[in-house]
């Protein structure tokens, strides 16, 4: 199984419509990518490390796929329409790791 | 329900024994917070967002408690031994995110 995983800086000035995120981004990409995308997990920052301190990210959003083939098949021929939609809740740039998911 | 996400920069000359990581690092966490951890995730980073980029992260942990609160009554006591741990498997800082789950 390999994670998908989209994280939103929490640079200076950001914007970040999390409803937007939840009620429509991630159903979107979902209603697009189908079946192959296993289960989807998102959070929301709240704190760093240490007390008083800031979240690295403002939001994290996570795409479940049986493998990195599995995502690009099912993921390349929406990518165009699903990136069209980022500009909808935020006006940063994320970065994306793709992992094994171990435990 | 949050989430404690530990990432690990994939820096230059890293060290990360994921095997130790997953075996005995996070079982360890697990022994010592109790009840409280509602549930752990590991990913190992295998790659970026563009063909051929190198994951930002080589690895992240995630454990979920019912509250900030819960997190820091449940860690706390423990925090210097689990922290003393970490040299164990790794040379790496990592990154402590704290956030809210949302899906």
């Amino acid at each position: 199984m390999i994670k998908v995983s989209v994280l939103y800086p929490n640079d200076a000035g950001n914007k970040f419509d999390i409803d937007y995120y939840c009620q429509k981004h991630i159903p979107m990409v979902q209603q697009k990518v189908g079946a192959a995308c296993k289960r989807v997990e998102v959070e929301h920052g709240l704190a760093g490390g240490t007390p008083g301190s800031k979240p690295a990210y403002v939001a994290i959003g996570h795409l479940y796929f049986d493998s990195v083939p599995a995502f690009q098949a099912a993921f390349g021929p929406h990518a165009k329409e699903i990136m069209g939609d980022v500009p909808n809740y935020t006006n940063l740039q994320p970065i994306v790791q793709i992992s094994e998911v171990k435990m």
